[in-house]
């Protein structure tokens, strides 16, 4: 009887360390220490986040490319910000960003809060002179004072904080309860056959040596310390000259370091199945076809097509259930508009 | 006492007569025969609204011009649509637009099922090539299928029920119930002191002839039979030049009419305090300058800026309140992108 016990005692401790591989989104996200999220923060956040009017247009918000209506993305290959310009990169999903390791495929900007500022003053995103011109025309519209004070107090219409409240909302952007997650919570219905398959061959493959982790996204490190990669790391195959792969040098464009060259932050894998197109450039249209290319470029492996099929089953457990959002009412202008262009 | 009785019967009739020429907005839109309003409908119609995908550029829903989170419009003069283009009208709002007498301003559309179809492959709006190519995409996510089958039925996916359903959708965008609604239906303190008398300068100068009825757009007609009106009626003064109000044609351009030259549909007043700029062209930012502009090219009448400031105030009282709006979860591509520029 004792030996009994013993041998599921062991049973079930194997189980606990091979579950504990694989880990569920947390229900909460992370936030840093001088900004804690609060319901006002997001309430607020939610509304500068929605308003198109900090565009030097007006047609440019933090949605039109982060469209939380879809993957929080754009469904395009690069960006299209003011007057049509187009930038280099694909949009990254605002779907758990909360998690990212770093923001921005270049890891230029640790935190939300940080990232937030960059688009505004990016002359092919928002297309604003600077982030206080664009604050400016927040404090134009009367209606978001009593925001600004109930998230922040009084006077507190600045661009930190405009930033803080952006970045509060995007952390209840969050995606817990997939598929996956009910999977890795006991429910082992959650998953198809193919999928538990699939699973598994990301594992034996070795797509999780660097997509591991509850957002599939790298080891848990302190919140803005980054997870890269280099991307390609085998860099003369076909794929690579195809999707020109290795033409942006990524991290090294901040830092100026060669061997930082096509160093990428890790991307979150969750909700994949509803942000193509894919990779840094958005050169890849198809979910499969971009799992060939990483296990090719990453891992020096051709995929078959069976096993490509399985991990893309896999990563579809990784998607949604997105929570329902309300509309923000953007206050009015009272009669007046602030849009320049 | 029978005196008295009828005395106050007259009383009774002459206050209902008053009470009779200010309404309040119906509850419910009213709905062509054929497009009775249905909750399926209403549902695809709102994902349909607010699905950028269905632009050339992926960036453009009808929700970018007619913004239901702002005032139903752009914030901006004149629109700007895919590649930065922009048109030459002024976005009219979306909010009531189901009371307009016709569509567009020039009314070259009778009903909000033939206006759907317009900006789809308008080259500087959306920018697709014709809408049955819009169409073929929104086709192509296998998502939307369930929602047209539980809307029109089996094998429905066509051009002319996905502008149903945006039409249903429309018809929900009402804002009954205003300070002046509550007012007309008999809470005498809905309205201020000065948006009372901003009531009494409004028809006293003669606003009301054309902007007569619930929706402050006319006398109630026939669905889609347009009432119209010329702009600039008095055409030579310094504020038709100063604003460039007689350079558009209007209707002439539909109809080929010397007669039709400068005639537009009357425009609705409600929610105007959220809709600046104003007029056609959008050239008049502030709402008390378009109040001098139009009594003076409509009615001849220099307005002092007391009694333009008074009717101001009470146009804020046809502003409002709202709906809240859930926003709709847009089907996914499923691991592909549809978006071709």
């Amino acid at each position: 009887m004792k030996l009994k016990y013993a041998v599921l005692l062991t049973m079930i401790l194997a189980a606990q360390v091979n579950a504990a591989e694989w880990r569920a989104l947390p229900e909460v996200a992370p936030a840093p220490d001088d900004n804690p999220t609060t319901e006002a923060k997001v309430e607020l956040g939610k509304m500068l986040y929605m308003d198109p009017r900090f565009s030097s247009t007006g047609t440019v918000s933090c949605n039109s490319c982060h469209n939380v209506m879809e993957g929080g993305d754009d469904s395009r290959s690069v960006s299209m910000g003011v007057h049509g310009k187009t930038g280099g990169r694909n949009a990254p999903t605002v779907w758990n960003s909360a998690f990212h390791s770093v923001q921005f495929w270049d890891g230029r900007a640790a935190l939300l809060e940080d990232q937030a500022k960059g688009p505004v003053a990016n002359p092919v995103e928002m297309g604003m002179e600077d982030v206080e011109t664009a604050m400016d025309r927040v404090r134009k519209i009367p209606g978001y004072k009593p925001y600004f004070d109930k998230a922040f107090g009084e006077d507190s219409m600045t661009v930190e904080n405009a930033a803080k409240a952006v970045a509060a909302f995007e952390r209840t952007l969050i995606t817990p309860n997939s598929a996956f997650d009910l999977y890795v919570k006991g429910d082992k219905q959650a998953l198809s056959e193919q999928q538990v398959r699939g699973l598994n061959k990301f594992e034996s493959n070795g797509c999780s040596s660097c997509h591991s982790g509850a957002a599939f996204n790298g080891p848990q490190t302190k919140l803005g310390e980054g997870f890269y990669a280099k991307f390609p790391t085998f860099g003369d195959g076909a794929y690579v000259t195809k999707y020109q792969l290795a033409e942006d040098k990524g991290r090294e464009s901040v830092t100026g370091d060669k061997a930082d060259a096509n160093m990428f932050r890790v991307s979150t894998l969750r909700n994949i199945t509803d942000t193509s197109p894919y990779f840094h450039n958005g050169s890849v249209n198809d979910l499969g076809e971009a799992v060939r290319v990483m296990a090719k470029t990453q891992l020096n492996k051709d995929l078959s097509d069976a096993d490509a099929d399985d991990i893309v089953a896999f990563l579809g457990a990784l998607t949604g259930p997105y929570p329902e959002i309300t509309m923000p009412r953007l206050p009015a202008t009272a009669g007046t508009s602030i849009i320049a262009e």
